[in-house]
């Protein structure tokens, strides 16, 4: 085994958590959390039964769904989409001239003037440019190119050996050893917000000697559970960046180093419709951009995705609406914008940050906290007793006496003798304050039960 | 090798052509017939650059795209889907009653109701039921279990050894060897209007010895390319039924044989929403109903479904309006209707069988015919000397000259020393008759020319 920065691998990068999925998600990890799981559909039932609780709903916030958990869609992506699917609504003054452009201009790109027809196995050209275009302002003008741009309704993964990060959205993982391969844990070091180090990944390389042939790297921009932005802090420069926690991606990463590696290093980098901002996880629209991949490679990739036929149009067209947002001076522009997540962002690290027995490295992207609990040796001993995994314990405990669902660190695989859970805050802000009150409430006495 | 009747198989049915699509299959058959799909392209670049042609415009027929070629949407299918979109919708009392109730009732069914939502790996439930019920009503009373439905974007395909039909759709074919799977064909019997037969099984079944194991049977009803239906004329009974061309699917005639085998061979059958009479290939939504599959089976089939996490909404919404279409007395039910396709397949048959050199079984079903030619030997040597099959040569001379894209016959891997090409007939009456017309005038010079 070489070293890592002398290997040709492949970097895998979700842009946000493509794969994440709400019940999907729920089921499988019954397999694992399955007391948790079952516990939060009784109560459920209870409650509809007329069960008396301190409570009168469970907040479901185990997974990140923004629409399911409340948060209006975005009016300007609903309004093109109708007009799309039902042009008639193009002729009537109801709907602002910005819609009806846009409207207008997908149509024109559609066989057949609809959403109904095929599209080329890519997606449709007109929106494919669209988003290299996006991908080069995104990047300060690094190129990208349309012919290395895929649409999918899924995601598709990798095979044989790739280096994992600790803690991990578990369908990674899953998908990973689906497809027969070995997936390689790499630890993310938490107190230095969640930093990937080189010393860990030359240690996870070192670990597969005779267990796989590690052929990819997997990492997430911002992270999932973390919700971490990858920082320049690290000797290893190419995958870290310190930007004012502005979003800097691989991509852009990558092509600053130069060559060699910039020519060399094949990168897969993913973005997705469903977190995020326009949150549209039910359209199931995500792209993949491939970037120095071997030309025998693409070959197959064309042929994999031809498989699928096409990706749904609805979807191809939230990522139209993604990659160009209205702008200053159109009509939908006041009304497209992001406040709520920045501010339950401030919201949680404060009060998370201020509760002994808590701590929360700063959420600096995507849709979730993934804060850590310091819980107390008797805690630890329950749980032992119980045949839980102690954070998943205090999850079900919180559930019990709260009706707060939230993720397990565990289900993340994240390292042992840590507990940790991770909660959606792509939620309403009025439903974020009823969820913190009821977590500082229960923790502090859980803290005081068991200390 | 026991004999067919006696093992036990999987059968798979796609009662449309979930897997068909347009410009993908376009560019994979480019790697076989690409003198055909370049010069169309090439045409359709002189056209646009004013080069006089008999024709002012390339009728592309060659795939199965019923709104890209020029079919309107069914207006209920796209009210319920703007209204759905962008529920503001729902206060106008421009949409129709029955299309308000449909959109209101399957937001309720959202989380959060929004289609933005992720919905349960096998569909939302409501939905999912739904399709159970449609599966139950249309094979009288067989009862039909919602836990055996999946509803999915793509398709999903099958390992080692397969009979498959010949001729076939190319990318059944291409799926399953790509998954490191073997086809075995069996050839349908064209002048028994494209009829399975019991002894084609046995001999492919014969052939695959020492090469695979074949382990699942391929079925398409309706055909595609053929457009047939299976009938009862066969021994085969199981497989065949005459009923005065109404569909009746293998599920219903399995159910009908009674125990054992009724209880023990293990059916996929497949359906999508993008052919047949709502055509929205756009939405990508199919399902699976599997029947009869071993319960280890069904737990791998849930995870393969859920690393994809969840079909896209829009494409379920499709499914579900078209198994609860709008019924008798409702607002919406006159405009849903589906004279066009009939009108069509009569219009083939008559034109196609009164010109010499021309045969074409009935279309039962689908949305394409298959027809025969029967063509001199002089053509025969000429397509040779041009290094083409002689359906292709046919078909590269009939754009040529009059602007027709159709799909040559070894494209489906026909039988050798025979030709036919594929043409799509869900296209507007007005566009078939000028397609006819033009298919006759070349056809007819074309065999003049070559006698």
């Amino acid at each position: 085994h070489r070293k890592w920065s002398e290997r040709k691998v492949t970097i895998f990068t979700p842009m946000s958590d493509q794969q994440e999925t709400g019940p999907t998600m729920r089921r499988l990890s019954q397999l694992e959390s399955v007391v948790l799981w079952n516990r939060a559909r009784q109560i459920k039932r209870e409650l509809k039964q007329g069960v008396k609780k301190p409570y009168r709903e469970v907040i479901d916030i185990s997974w990140g769904d923004p629409q399911g958990g409340g948060i209006k869609p975005l009016s300007f992506v609903r309004q093109v989409l109708a007009a799309c699917h039902y042009p008639q609504l193009l002729n009537s003054d109801k709907l602002p001239e910005d819609v009806r452009q846009r409207a207008e201009r997908l149509l024109k790109e559609c066989a057949g003037r609809s959403t109904g027809s095929y599209t080329a196995t890519q997606g449709i050209p007109y929106i494919v440019k669209g988003i290299s275009e996006f991908i080069t302002r995104r990047d300060g003008g690094v190129p990208s190119f349309p012919n290395n741009i895929y649409i999918s309704s899924g995601s598709h993964a990798v095979k044989t050996g790739v280096l994992t990060p600790v803690p991990c959205y578990d369908k990674v993982n899953m998908s990973i050893r689906e497809l027969g391969g070995v997936t390689i844990p790499y630890y993310l070091h938490e107190d230095q917000g969640w930093e990937l180090q080189i010393e860990e990944l030359n240690r996870a390389l070192e670990s597969a000697k005779g267990v796989c042939n590690p052929v990819a790297l997997y990492v997430m921009n911002p992270g999932n559970p973390t919700g971490s932005l990858p920082q320049r802090r690290s000797s290893f420069s190419w995958l870290m960046r310190v930007n004012d926690l502005e979003f800097v991606s691989y991509k852009k990463v990558l092509a600053e180093m130069g060559p060699p590696i910039s020519e060399t290093v094949e990168l897969a980098s993913f973005h997705s419709a469903s977190k995020g901002l326009i949150g549209e996880c039910g359209l199931r629209g995500g792209y993949v951009e491939l970037v120095n991949v071997d030309p025998a490679v693409m070959e197959y990739i064309y042929k994999l995705f031809s498989t699928d036929s096409c990706a749904s149009v609805p979807g191809q067209i939230a990522l139209n609406l993604m990659t160009h947002p209205p702008q200053p001076g159109d009509p939908s522009y006041s009304l497209y914008n992001e406040t709520t997540l920045i501010h339950n962002v401030r919201r949680v690290f404060e009060v998370l940050n201020s509760v002994p027995g808590f701590s929360c490295q700063p959420v600096e992207g995507g849709g979730f906290a993934f804060p850590r609990l310091h819980l107390p040796l008797n805690a630890i001993h329950k749980a032992k007793e119980a045949g839980m995994q102690p954070d998943e314990f205090y999850c079900v405990r919180l559930l019990e006496e709260s009706g707060l669902l939230v993720n397990p660190g565990w289900n993340f695989e994240q390292k042992e003798g840590t507990s940790h859970f991770r909660m959606n805050i792509m939620i309403k802000e009025e439903t974020l304050e009823g969820v913190l009150r009821r977590l500082v409430s229960f923790h502090t006495k859980f803290m005081k039960e068991f200390s």
